[in-house]
């Protein structure tokens, strides 16, 4: 067998953690496996490191913060092939440039063009585990790119794709995919199974355990990816994979929590509307539920979206630049919002999903204003201060009954 | 002019220093020069890394520390560019692999083999100050290496040897090359000039300002190199230079507080000490003071020699290890010595250096077992209690009258 194993932060915060990590990786080698293991950085060290350019300055170069946070990683996987070392487990330790992680030149959140794994396959051949560094690869030219939110997941899923890994397990400090997240409700189940269709759209809507870059790099070339827990391994997590999981409509219930919605008055149906986001677009600001209500006058209509919160002032920054062209009377936004989801194949199946969601939360005296169904989940956002409240209510009709 | 700054850890301990730092780097690009900037780890870094490589195992693999060594001026550099490009000066940071330091395959002190900076030359091409992190490099098999102690220096002169720069100014936290360490002699003062014999004489020998490696190189490549304080550039600093600094005998007053004195009894004065001294070489133990006392006996005389403390360990193994097959009685280290020198050209010259030494040590009380003398130094080792008043001594007798 051939497996990746990704350790998240959180696995690796201290020497003790990394110890424990190290003793998963060499009974998984002693079993006669090839081992590739991807690190991220260290517990906060990223968030350390960020501090450290933001006491420079505001607005540090894209190029120079890959280079500081390219760092992070490098720490934590010679800190990881040491331990192997120590533990008598031959390993050798490759920044991404050297486990040939090929991205686009794009600096924060760059994709992964190719991996090229000559050395990783090298070290394996030596009867090594090779300790890569997550989050990181090189462009064309030569320069380090850092791949975004979530990067370690793609580096590891692209790496097992890369080498036709029977498996790529996450370790994280959770013990798979949950129903909910099991800090808002305790009775929220780990999935045994998923989709990669019903991952990826949990991970869109706020589920962190895994990336959807990476889910979609998975389903892409069919990577069989196993969330599991670090601290609790035997309890065996969450496979994701293109055959599993059917049989239940609903899979999960999510929830986004730094979410803002915009509302625009007098904006004209055609196209004004579509010359607004395209504008958004431009800018790199995703938007997701849309409301449209049509108004009584020809330019009364009214148009509501949400929006992540980290795109509150280049949002305003576009309303206010467009304002004038596209001739619209006013906009608002309003903040501290969150957008609850409910995830699942079943949405269109006519079985009452809906109904059976805005039941709940109107027995919990919650009425949304905004409401948006798709293929694969039916959202709702609420005031922030509700949203708890909300996904333990939903989880709660779906789940434990 | 083409100029290389290179600032030590001091110099770049924190936002505040580092914003010094490049203010210095900015000015200088202004009047025109292309500028190569080389960095060390900022303050406590490197130890901080090294502490926590201790966390994990007391003896680290040495290619794995050097991963891990190899973040400390990564971060730097990375930090040190942001800084410029925020001020509005361009710059571009280059690791050491980026900015072509060859080096063996040896890792924890590595020695360049060859620059090839073209990296390094497009960047300045551009109009870009180009900051390379110091004290690491690259093998032929595209492993990362580091170059021991004083790395950075090492780098700064080899990188302005390779692209012929008119000077290599190395920016540290003291004023310059002192006549003595000026935080044990109130009165030491900077050379204005001094040769690199005299300076490598005097780095061998305890002054910490500047690394053998890094003088050897500018000799070599007769690299002008500028030894200046960070906190007070105007003040001048130290040049080195082959023509530089003669006139006066006595240059300067060294001590090296690391110091084992060993006594090996009853060794043969033919091949029983040539072979003694053939195994600590191999075991790379540098001897310097030797001392030989014939005895009356054939087998009765006694060596001394000092080693570095750091060696100790090493020393009792190899002098174990060997003692049966050359047939001594007995070995002795005298730890915690100190090894006061004067260094100069006008050793030689008969004008009573010596005599001067040892009067002013006489006139403290202080009665040196050993003494040594060469082309450029006179040596003593004393108890290293006594070491800070010897060299007060002889300054005075040198530099204060």
């Amino acid at each position: 067998m051939r497996i990746v194993m990704k350790f998240g932060g959180s696995s690796l915060a201290s020497a003790i953690h990394i110890r424990r990590a190290a003793d998963l990786i060499a009974r998984q080698r002693a079993e006669g496996d090839d081992v590739v293991v991807v690190v991220s950085a260290q517990g906060d060290t990223t968030d350390d490191l960020i501090e450290k350019a933001r006491e420079i300055t505001e607005e540090p170069c894209g190029r120079e913060k890959d280079m500081l946070l390219c760092c992070g990683e490098q720490m934590s996987m010679a800190l990881m092939a040491m331990q192997l070392e120590a533990m008598g487990c031959p390993a050798v330790s490759l920044c991404g440039w050297q486990a040939g992680i090929r991205t686009e030149s794009r600096h924060g959140d760059a994709r992964i063009l190719k991996v090229e794994p000559d050395r990783v396959i090298r070290a394996l051949e030596e009867g090594r585990v090779a300790v890569v560094a997550g989050f990181q690869g090189i462009d064309g030219t030569g320069e380090l790119t850092t791949l975004g939110r979530g990067g370690s997941d793609t580096t590891a899923v692209a790496l097992a794709a890369a080498l036709g890994a029977d498996a790529c397990r996450i370790y994280t400090d959770v013990s798979g995919v949950y129903s909910a997240d099991p800090r808002v409700v305790e009775r929220a189940r780990v999935h045994r199974e998923i989709s990669y269709d019903e991952m990826l759209e949990m991970a869109a809507l706020g589920a962190k355990v895994l990336h959807s870059r990476a889910v979609e790099l998975a389903r892409e070339h069919n990577v069989r990816v196993e969330v599991c827990s670090t601290f609790s391994p035997q309890s065996g997590g969450t496979a994701l994979g293109s055959e599993c999981g059917h049989g239940q409509p609903v899979r999960g219930i999510t929830c986004d929590d730094r979410v803002d919605m915009v509302t625009v008055a007098g904006l004209g149906a055609g196209p004004e509307t579509c010359g607004l986001f395209n504008r958004l677009a431009d800018s790199g600001v995703s938007i997701d539920v849309i409301i449209r209500s049509p108004g009584e006058q020809p330019r009364g209509g009214v148009v509501s979206f949400s929006v992540s919160a980290g795109d509150r002032e280049t949002v305003r920054a576009v309303l206010n630049g467009c304002r004038e062209e596209l001739g619209f009377s006013a906009f608002s936004v309003q903040t501290d919002m969150a957008k609850v989801s409910v995830v699942g194949v079943g949405m269109s199946d006519g079985c009452g999903v809906a109904a059976k969601m805005l039941r709940a939360l109107q027995e919990g005296d919650l009425r949304p204003q905004y409401i948006t169904t798709g293929e694969l989940r039916i959202s709702v956002i609420l005031p922030k201060t509700c949203a708890s409240r909300a996904v333990r209510l939903i989880h709660s009709a779906f789940f434990e009954e």
